[in-house]
């Protein structure tokens, strides 16, 4: 069934729901879902409904402009999403390849939400044969210190001609410029393999197991300009104890990487996340 | 800040969020919270829509009758209820009173939920001086197999005098009538010590020691005819392992029934749950 | 560097600890890790002891020979195994795929444990090609309730073949029989995809989902004559809610079962479980 | 039954096992639980042993001197306990008590392990008519940055007077000076409501809800000169969502404190915990 995803945010007010389910309502939709989450601190209202295609009296390029009355009435951000549209995936990554590995998996098994993973990017050459084998484009861009700036650049024609929507840092160990980032803000989804804040930066495992710590985590996160510091997707921990030496920490934390990484990516793709200042709305 | 919530479930079909927060919207209420749910197998939608009594136009009397227009229009089951009205909760427990002292504990630090605590019962005598010195009644109702329909009648003969809305078995090993069950429908949770549907019945740390399982858990479910079969609220778990004895199970159970129960209890005194058949939907 | 694991179980007396620790220190071995259990309801003393090779004065054949004495003047049954031997698995599966391929994928990082992959075998053809790639000879063996004996023991033939030491039923549907469970007693890993001993047999996520359960489970255990019955070596958990409907279990148990299988599969490579009667030992 | 625990730690070379074990075998002395761990960055045997004082042949004053020898060849810190003996506990507050009541309700169901807890202090005078009712003595002594000297030399006296074994900081928010803390190194217990090393210092859940974590946590660790940074004995976590304000989350994280200071002060007690530098063995 085709569905359509209302993702809007706006100052909080009397007749926000009222005006949303009753356009809603004269067009022939029935909601199927809807979450909403009012934040007293700054009285912002966000809300995400998912309504029936199946009926509704608009075309899909007609529901934008017939609800911008709404939207301006209440001063709404709108984000308009239809769940049968796949989304562009770009997974990057470096050595470790147990979260691209998890990603095609799942991809595999329809598990991770509506997408297509056309175009996989690694500053090593290791994984040509087992992605070429999955499917994508595998485009290996090594790089250096001197190189950073043009290897980014093609990076960005490369997202650009596979028109990507979602570039998925899968253990991609390079820091990206903060044009890129600023470019592609909130379609960056990173993976750190510490509890963010947490141990930021370098070796995560080696900081974890110095301090002697009894969990280690992983964070999924939107990259920002700052290191390790964008609006949190989701995080998990497992337990490990004194005889865990750091090889047993990396070993485990992958399970980690890979669960945290998928779940956040499958609540993007799902359209599930709505970011605020440093913070995430994520509906369920 | 006073509210008010409404709970209500119907056959789902379009219009339904447009009726309820336009009613709302007309008697000048703003919305705090709003969730839903639509069970697809059996085409039932769920809501639990909290709003601002602040500013709205009717007495809390008159708000019923004035909903009963929408709730008939579309064959609603409603359950109105105020965020500032303190249930009244009734403690039944034998010899165990991890469950009493914790639940004792939160209300005291107003963790609860709103609620008072006016009545604890139990067939054991042994709690009385903490419990009169926590502050509500306590009641020792000694039972045999003999005596136990008299028991029992004495203990709701207690519950109407004490205007209790809600039965917290916290420990309570005496098997309740079917008569009794039914009189205080989706009013009586119990805490199971084991992850039901696993473990039923009598001494489950025995029953799960026996079958070598790596987790224990428990169960707050409301009470019905069959003995832990009711609807469940909350479970959670606790891992255990070869090292654990009967006694230990039983020591680390007591953390787990502990927090299972309050969490059931809070959600059930938030007006969170909903039950339907032998399920509830708990919002968040 | 080599190291050799000694695993014994015997009944419970004084000087267990010391017989063992004076014959490794008379041959000149070094204890890496230790750890030992005692059952007070059996009276039984379980130990498994790692100890370095390098510098022990008896060859490997010497070993067990040479301990003779020591297990027989305590009547101790002995496992005798060593850390760089690899074991050589089979898996079995139907037509989900998830397991196998978070087995390869972590045998390929090398994160399973000391093992080798040659034989992967399913009642269905689907994963020659994703199986080919990776490795292992692939063999499909359809099977009917007739053919049912027949292909048992063509699966007999092919475990003699590759001389498997490890059978994993990665969600192998079908039923094996009682000789071929006691021909590989504690040999077979299953993975039934529920918190056992809840939800038995078939269809346990439509089970748990008819229950309303908060929450589901996966175990893993060794294949018994009683289905679903056999000792548990590792179970976990995910929190579910009644917005997940049947599907959404289903995917969200994938997860699980991966970890928990990888888990207890682990374990067992590494020689870190004991079994007796019903219940495992499962050392860390 | 009475039993005695070895803990000891010392450089790692072959035959420590053997010459523990057999001083006890010697002495007619039977292992109950023996547990080791070395830390090979360190090269460092660390053994737990606990053994039967049943038909042990030395008195308890002759256990010491009689290991002196063994412990002497091996350059061994040695550590001798009983389990019978119980440890007398001093707990700290400020103005919070969910720590408190969790710690004196477990001990009067005997969960705490073997201890008694004779004295209680607080900043604050609020909780002295439940402790009073509970048992231990209650000594408000009210601190500013003035008196802080003189009333940290009165808790000390206290300590003093009690014979006290273990301080426990139940959210004391006092800073205590580097002479308190070296004077008790290891023996004092203190719960900072977060996952260290994330939001160290004050108001955690208020730095929490700002960085807008998916997970909330609280760690138990011997306070030491730094703040926040003791060796960690034990952490644990709990979901939180957008949907928590601050008041949520102080409200959620009352379980884990109490949860996580309780697992703490009991593996103290029962001699389970060893430490060296900024970290610690937890033996389960």
């Amino acid at each position: 069934m085709s569905a359509a995803v209302l993702l809007l945010s706006c100052p909080d007010q009397p007749g926000l729901v009222a005006a949303v389910s009753n356009f809603l309502l004269r067009q022939g939709g029935n909601i199927l879902r809807a979450q909403q989450h009012i934040d007293p601190e700054v009285d912002v209202f966000f809300q995400r409904v998912e309504f029936s295609l199946d009926g509704f009296a608009l075309d899909r390029d007609e529901i934008g402009p017939a609800f911008a009355e709404v939207a301006g009435a209440f001063a709404m951000d709108v984000d308009l999403r239809f769940t049968d549209t796949a989304s562009r995936v770009a997974v990057l990554l470096s050595k470790e390849a147990h979260c691209l590995d998890d990603l095609l998996s799942r991809h595999r098994m329809g598990d991770l939400g509506p997408a297509t993973i056309p175009l996989v990017i690694s500053n090593h050459p290791d994984h040509a044969e087992a992605v070429a084998f999955a499917g994508p484009t595998y485009v290996h861009l090594p790089v250096t210190p001197e190189t950073k700036p043009d290897q980014e650049a093609a990076i960005d024609a490369l997202l650009v001609e596979h028109e990507i929507d979602l570039v998925v840092l899968a253990r991609y160990m390079q820091i990206l410029s903060d044009t890129f980032v600023e470019r592609h803000r909130n379609r960056i989804i990173n993976i750190h393999h510490s509890f963010l804040p947490a141990f930021l930066g370098a070796r995560p495992y080696h900081q974890a197991h110095e301090r002697g710590v009894k969990l280690i985590g992983a964070t999924a996160h939107y990259a920002s300009e700052v290191l390790d510091d964008g609006p949190i997707i989701e995080q998990d921990v497992l337990r490990v104890s004194h005889r865990d030496a750091v090889d047993d920490l990396v070993r485990s934390g992958r399970d980690l990487e890979r669960i945290v990484l998928a779940r956040a990516v499958r609540a993007h793709l799902e359209h599930r996340v709505l970011t605020y200042g440093r913070r995430t709305v994520v509906f369920d």
